[in-house]
């Protein structure tokens, strides 16, 4: 599953679209983003410190009125989540709840009430840990809650917390171990993750990022949260896929070639 | 560790330039490997199939004689290697031995003899299992036998091979089964393979193959027999080898940066 990434506040030119309420322009990205194959639209407006509340809810209703797609409200702030959840019209996923205390007492209600999927992070009110088996165990006690509190394995999105490999050589390892890990345990959950920190702080990131798209499909990773229309990175995604085995007789390969998608 | 296959008998202009005789063309062939980064050269002369004894004779004894680094004698036939091992200076490595019974009888005493490294394949005289485990069997087993009679385990390179996506939509996930099972079980023994066969049949083979090397990388395969010259391929060893953390502070990869190896 695609999550187009491209609507979010921290981008500078995004953020100054909502501020302007520029409707035709935000939903022209909204509507690239369905055509290059997202499954999802994220909406964020984090970057607007006072008003994310109203901010959001206008994007979601915005969106959710001209485009026919799932959309995926990205906020830790449950009070935004609520005001913008009724507007949402058909499936949405909240991006997202973690075994943060706080967070995942007023998030999980949300999703419960608005039978949302939902993005998962491995982490807690102490930190993101640095070994794979801590992060997993993070991931396995909120899975855990999570289905017990009714959310069904199938809504589940654990997200292992891409940190740069400029920062941690082990970086990309501990997401694959972390993912191993989760999907032997619970093969019925999904596991998603964003792709552009793991290159935070080199250069030609849009390579590194690549790369690590190809990694992670064949460690088990199966939903990502990317821009989809950055055409190197959904070729990389459709040839990865066939590789390992997703892509019955590699015909979403071969139709991507015949559409030119491989040309550049 | 990089093994540069581009000086092989079944490439049709190496054919001829063997042939020929033509020694200017193939060192420089051998050369730009070289440059590029291989620590290996592949040699073969399987394609005569009348007088292959002779020929890779004479093509060690060519590119040894010009060229410091170590060679690949790449061939199933212990005849051709008797005739070449004591042609080629330095260290040098045979491609390949095999569970075969024959194979591995006549091909053992050689590389005993000439202290060389090996390719092993998992293969047996039933041929090449489907199942990774089925494959793995036969890589542990041969791994206890060449260690058994004194192989040191960083001689040898395990080959799972590599069968087209095309073919059987398992092709890449078998490998990657296969490699976890061989590392985890013997982790001071390589894994190598090649990368071309992956693509058979397909269109846009040099970006399968790609992205094939970045999971390869990321799944523990640690040596490939690959054109060295293909500036993408090698930008994608660089950068998938920092992401799995084989590259101190990203050192390698912000050289190659500033070396322009990621520039098209």
């Amino acid at each position: 599953m695609i999550i187009g990434e491209l609507l979010n506040s921290s981008r500078k030119s995004i953020r100054s679209l909502i501020e302007g309420q520029n409707e035709a322009a935000l939903l022209e990205i909204a509507q690239s983003q369905v055509a290059a194959g997202a499954d999802y639209l994220d909406l964020n407006c984090g970057a607007f410190v006072k008003d994310e509340v109203e901010r959001l809810a206008w994007l979601v209703d915005t969106v959710a009125a001209a485009v026919d797609k799932p959309l995926c409200l990205d906020s830790p702030n449950a009070r935004a989540l609520a005001a913008a959840l009724p507007l949402a019209r058909g499936p949405v996923m909240i991006n997202s709840i973690s075994a943060e205390t706080a967070r995942y007492r007023e998030i999980l209600p949300l999703a419960l009430e608005y039978k949302t999927k939902l993005v998962a992070l491995c982490m807690d009110d102490e930190a993101i840990p640095t070994s794979a088996e801590a992060r997993y165990a993070i991931g396995a006690r909120l899975t855990e809650d999570l289905l017990a509190a009714g959310i069904s394995p199938d809504d589940i999105y654990l997200d292992p917390m891409v940190q740069p490999i400029a920062v941690s050589a082990r970086g990309a390892l501990v997401i694959f171990d972390t993912v191993r890990l989760l999907r032997n345990n619970y093969p019925g959950v999904h596991c998603v993750c964003g792709l552009s920190n793991i290159s935070f702080g080199l250069p030609n990131r849009r390579l590194i990022n690549r790369y690590f798209l190809a990694q992670a499909i064949a460690c088990g990773i199966d939903s990502f949260i990317l821009d989809p229309t950055d055409r190197q990175l959904m070729g990389c995604y459709v040839a990865s896929r066939a590789l390992i085995g997703e892509d019955k007789f590699c015909a979403k390969y071969l139709k991507a070639h015949r559409g030119g998608l491989f040309a550049e």
